[in-house]
């Protein structure tokens, strides 16, 4: 997600305590980030927060980190977040290349919400399940590898059940239209509202892998 | 598919010399059925066959065998192919479920268009992509196993990315909406050319194994 520069947001989110500011200090060690030992989700491209603020109000057990690397966009997370003391919900704003720096063995499951499609072949290296990301999140997972996706693009959904398929992974659901088929635990991002009130379809799958891989 | 009993159905294909009368008796041996060693593909619900006689017409190298259940509906493809010469087509009046009686280790792929989608929880083993079908078809294919499905129901597809995934299968190609990317090899089924009148999203997959067990 793009947005307009805002003015010294890296400042702004910089002084959250929401953010986490050396996340490779973590590396190995996330749990430490919330002093407890409960598991770990993250988020990849969490944009302006919905969904995972939500997701750490529902889930007090599960620990929940957010990667994005727009800092302006962040912004409206920070801000949304500032009247609301979540201990369960940290805050990365790296790009998501750099993930198998930040973290090792240590997630239970990867969300990938309406990523950027990058619909050009050329550029395919660049989406959130190719198999060069596919590659990276093997290192970043614990034991079983858990991937939920949602997405209103056809195209990137077609493509992350090839490339998921063929990267051991299987399906656990698959909703080729979430809207005609919705159920009470569906947490809408910004950008969900908008497409669903356009009555696009919306995809989700949600992905786990058949063997259990030990590096 | 279904349709009212046509008078003498079985008596009008038992006389056409696209059908195999005894399927058994070749059971491992289906290479005689054609006198060559070319590639054997299979369409499970072959209805009136209007996909595999433009396949086996579009293919003379690969051999074709149709299986259809309801003699009715046959009645209406050998009634299309009584000025037709294919020496790649074949027809078996049979119960799919009985598939494993018939073909030993010697199919190529098989391709299922427009299956009943069995709705019902506890119709589910009915499905052609059901765990239960999956191992039957396990038992045909020679070695890697193909297989290709088009429907227009959405929970069928949706349930087949499931089965065939948690079945060691990866996916080729899948499209979401056949029509809006469609290629010249696309060959319509009479239900097909129906469902795309009406603008119905066509689905179709492409699944291989990954693993060629040996029996």
């Amino acid at each position: 997600m793009r947005l307009r520069n805002i003015k010294n947001a890296q400042d702004i989110i910089s002084k959250s305590e929401y953010l986490i500011l050396n996340p490779k200090d973590y590396y190995g060690k996330a749990y430490k980030i919330f002093n407890n030992k409960n598991k770990i989700e993250i988020e990849i491209g969490m944009g302006k927060g919905d969904f995972l603020i939500n997701k750490a109000k529902q889930n007090p057990d599960i620990n929940f980190i957010g990667i994005e690397k727009y800092a302006s966009v962040l912004v409206k997370t920070i801000k949304k977040l500032q009247n609301i003391k979540l201990d369960n919900l940290k805050i990365i704003n790296i790009d998501a290349i750099l993930i198998d720096e930040i973290f090792k063995q240590e997630i239970s499951k990867i969300y990938l919400n309406f990523s950027d499609p990058w619909p050009k072949k050329k550029h395919e290296n660049r989406r959130l399940t190719s198999p060069v990301f596919l590659k990276k999140y093997e290192k970043v997972f614990k034991d079983n590898y858990n991937i939920e996706m949602k997405t209103d693009n056809k195209k990137l959904f077609e493509y992350s059940l090839i490339t998921l398929s063929q990267n051991n992974y299987s399906f656990k659901n698959i909703k080729l239209d979430l809207y005609s088929a919705l159920n009470d635990d569906n947490i809408q991002t910004e950008y969900e509202r908008k497409f669903v009130s356009l009555q696009y379809p919306i995809y989700k799958l949600e992905a786990e892998c058949k063997i259990a891989k030990k590096m």
